[in-house]
């Protein structure tokens, strides 16, 4: 069951609004990158969690805490637009420099939510929930968290390069910090589990007789006039520790061409595919 | 520019036509676990990859390998559906057994494509693009590639068990396989960019004093009535190398209540809020 | 069945074009406040209207009046595009305030539709049919009705404060009216059905023995460090007459923890997880 | 700031599982009628309500709620998703009544969640944040709340209907009941604010000169066979308490003909509509 | 302006209620090849057709037939839902057939509209507005209307072929007859304008010297294994009398490698890209 | 199978960056008329092709040719990025008229995909792939890719009046004279299958009982107050040589009053409609 404290989990200050940063942050809200991506990625993997019920607990925890993030960038975007105007004929929109800014601006901040955050992306493009990864299968789920992480602290600190205000520059120096961790929790998890090795691959529960082995092991290099590039992924012993890896250029087809023959009476195919 | 040869990669054989069963395969073509994720997910990342340009072939050269996985699949979905029927009045229709299948399968395989695969999960939903996960860095770009990989490998394995057709079995052995090594492919990746030490925190460009580092470290205990889990996320050394895991139980807020007080004039509230 | 005059409903002036009001009318076209969305849920209400034919034909005869509206509102878009710049060369193009503005405009006006509307919001995301709310309910649908001509009525007045083009307040301040209406047509049903206290809870046909009515009647403060608002949800008589409102602060959770123990076997997890 | 506690809200037991009634629930947690769409709709009205603030924590709090009946919900899905079949050969997915149980099941609950609940509606298809209707005018919110909570009470006394599993029933009969109250609470919260007389029209804020006013109050019938229902809407005092209402049959246009003349040089258009 | 007759175009009835048959129907109303579609479709290219005003007077005529053919194609889905049961328990949802037959049903028409027609289509995906094809070129809209009532006629006989239901049969000859003509209707306005020959390329307005014009009549065949197939595409006269076609076998790229060089700083990229 | 060359197809320059127009471009990557939709629309069309099997070669060579369209958008979407700020204080975003140019470009190619291409449109939404036409019908097929075709031709032709750029206006003129082959290379098709005449009415397998052919040769003029516009479509032979056309004005209704009684008990309805 949920709880709610009346404050925020960190102070969020604004010293100067400005509603095309305000538009930038929704990324941050409900972009592919967002809070809100992790908050309900978490919680589903949580209510679907077998197995150790540690993880499921730290899957609840930190889905508690992203739904905080949530709330301080709502309130980030709020204070960003105060003071925005609402009439063309207001001095603000009639400055050139700010009529460059609100030409960059989410018109429906001024349409539809009355200067406050909305649930959708920099765009304005409101966030699906297709986005929420949840397999299931606890590897999967962990490499879904740490990418999920990598993306969100590419984007706070893609938005703190951009503003030069200096209460939101504190507000995403706290945003980068806990993404820094959660980063790092979901990869812990995955190292309690064994490590990369024992975990891979994905899922390793697979029996080996129902995977064709003999292409499990080599890069294959689909380019006609380069050969493949040399690394780690095409020699010495594979990360899982079972094989080596090889290297197949320009391969050949080995399956049959895709003929499916004639359409099958009304089917509402054209007469001359019958 | 992309080339094509008219044979498969690897034969497709279906010993008997299951329309639920090609319903159940969308999700690898449509899926957000399936094959044209991930061929458009390395596709655009190729095509904003900068740096080693080792690592914008490969991309490239996989997301060419993809494209040919759709091709299998496409017609896996095609050979299930031979046989299904278009009319009520057929015999297979008013089978019970037949019609408790056809109660699964996807009714526009029968009224939109034709007997044919469409680029729609297993619940009919088209895929959208906004799945494509493309930074622009490489770390993040890596990360997200191998959870995508580990997912489409559950789900081939989840295929593999459900049907019992030989000719299926043996195609899904051969995803399967490809999954395991792509897996590897992008983890390799990491290990030649230093590993996963020097990578982390993602993105590894961020100067230190953009980000809170006392909030970076600990994990934060949301749950009311119980203790932080134990382990490997709450103590010993940071992955990164810098720091050492604690734990925070029970936080109280540090921020403010985030009150926004009254509404602008003119701005479309009611009177009661101005 | 539809018929249609070759004449709009009420007259569409546009004093001086303007390519960024284009953008923003687009809300009220294909927003969620907008006339797609409320022509097409009185249609479907209508076609699925059952009971009182009085309200099935009202709901048909306003569907019909609101496509009335989107044809209005998309000669307002057309009108408000007329001399936009199809060339980054042409004069206006070189303005800065006009650049400045095209940058506020919908780059799909130029590139997509030709200038002329299209069914989309003011971001440029084209209206679903998800935003159809249809129960089979006339009480639930009424509501929707009313809440959907409350935020269309939120928009108008936003775009009315916005514009200083006298034909296009002209044309709002005729939309403002007919959402008055509107708003007032659907709580005039709910009237003649015997008022809200004779419709709540809706549905009224659920029973009573289908409902735990000890939980019925308190507000549940979930918030851990702040008392419940006191207000007219916390005391007094219910608004359907059936109980007193109570207030109950800091539940504890009356349920179980929700472990899930070990994944099945061949489900796809992880071998730790079984 | 959220926190959490490990049990759930209310309990939660499934006497008999089944994987159909597990799809029917997700409407519940995923469709437009569910729990995510309250959670968050209420949540973004909080991060935007000005005014009054005890309606700021009414909102935030009853989100909070709603968050705990998302938890519920996700637990009862896994639950009736115990013992589902992964393999075709199993006993269960042999027995012809299986068969068209699990015809009727989502198919992704087997291949993408591993057998857990899932952001997305009965269809399958993912919930999308478009449904959020925040608007910054308490009264618009309001309604928008009183008929959310309508459609979720229908939702969930259908579901009741359906089902014959006791433990089902019971937790159903506890959403009912918070449905109730639900519907209440938006409701007294209208009444607090000098009731629908005084709220009417929304937003009350817009002045009257920028209505048409001779267009507020009539009912117009574009049916061309019939008369104008009688009722409520076209006779007596307006709601308001500003006028009186009337009806207008059969109505002529009073726009012109909505010409756009010629298409611009180098708009794109063709040779002949210059 | 719009109007309604109480009536429906064409009588509606069905013999035997089949609650599977209304989710096939679906496809027809909120479908791609369905009726929303097409209304929409010819009501948007309507209020941007510049030009002759013949075409748009069609256009809107044509768009108000269709509003006409989604109010019989919801009326036949509720007729179909007559009967459908709403629990369990019911002697209906008990018998195997009629068990089967639900599973292939769509649950939200018991579930969301209480028994009657929704936007969307026969997997219970809501129609988007995305697919108004209207570009305010004649040329491409022309094709485009041609392209969908091609594929509404595909569908209308698919449907046809399914049903036995007489009822059903009538009514579906009826759609058959006007897809046909709406064909030919749209390919008349292409012949009014001179034909094919006259109208391609579309658009035939653009300029001579912005076109390549040497890579505009081969075929490149980018097969490696196969030549081109042989067809009219690469022999003979043009179709727009401009050349006469050729074909290209195994092109060699005529460009450049695409690499990017180095990522910038504070981009976000990782450290190794810089 | 796919196979890649390293090189581009056409040679891709920028001669000075634009981020605006690198929006722009993005319609042709991710719109509805651009690269995306026609590759996966030709590749599923092809592996759902059945009859002839030089059409399927072709769909498939087609694809091909259609991914590597993208490759060269993709970069040229980089290249008008390229130097594009990534900071509010850099000198470039504080210039008035950089600033206005940023107001009309992406704000995700900056926060989500560091200065590249992404899979959506001008909006910034992205590609979903209900857009991909493939009925399995070939006449359908082949008229849905001439519109597609069209509809690019257009949106490139826009594209190049609006650059002033001269490596942009190459790289159009090349994609424009591509667009003119296809639309004629699938006019072609219809030409080898026996031309218009013998294709139409699409599905041509449909049977002559199957319609109500009395219904498939009159235009209905829904307008009330206007006459039916002349035209080929409303007089002299049908296009497909089987009948003569005619015009019906203002016409009645044929059909019943679409009435559906009470609700049933238990379907959630209110009591008053019972």
């Amino acid at each position: 069951m949920f709880h709610h404290s009346s404050k925020l989990q960190y102070p969020v200050k604004v010293d100067k609004p400005n509603p095309q940063f305000a538009m930038l942050l929704q990324q941050a809200i409900g972009g592919i990158e967002g809070e809100i991506r992790v908050a309900m990625q978490y919680f589903f993997q949580a209510m679907g969690a077998r197995g150790d019920d540690r993880i499921r607990d730290m899957l609840m925890s930190t889905a508690t805490e992203e739904l905080s993030h949530i709330e301080m960038l709502g309130h980030a975007v709020a204070l960003n637009l105060e003071g925005a105007p609402v009439s063309y004929q207001e001095e603000t929109a009639k400055d050139p420099v700010m009529n460059a800014i609100l030409g960059g601006a989410n018109p429906r901040h001024l349409l539809s939510s009355g200067l406050s955050a909305m649930p959708v992306n920099a765009n304005g493009v409101p966030f699906d929930m297709s986005h929420i990864y949840a397999t299931g299968n606890v590897g999967a789920d962990m490499l879904a968290n740490v990418a999920a992480e990598a993306g969100g602290r590419v984007l706070a600190s893609r938005l703190y390069n951009w503003t030069d205000d200096h209460g939101m520059k504190d507000f995403l120096s706290f945003l980068i910090a806990r993404d820094t961790y959660h980063q790092q929790q979901w990869l812990a998890v995955i190292e309690e589990l064994g490590g990369m090795q024992a975990q891979l691959p994905i899922p390793n529960s697979t029996p080996e007789d129902h995977e064709a082995m003999q292409h499990s092991y080599y890069y294959l290099n689909t380019l006609l006039d380069k050969e493949a590039p040399k690394g780690r992924w095409g020699e010495g012993p594979s990360l899982d520790g079972k094989s080596e890896y090889s290297i197949v250029n320009q391969p050949a087809p080995e399956g049959q061409e895709p003929t499916l023959g004639k359409a099958k009476p009304n089917s509402g195919a054209q007469n001359e595919q019958m």
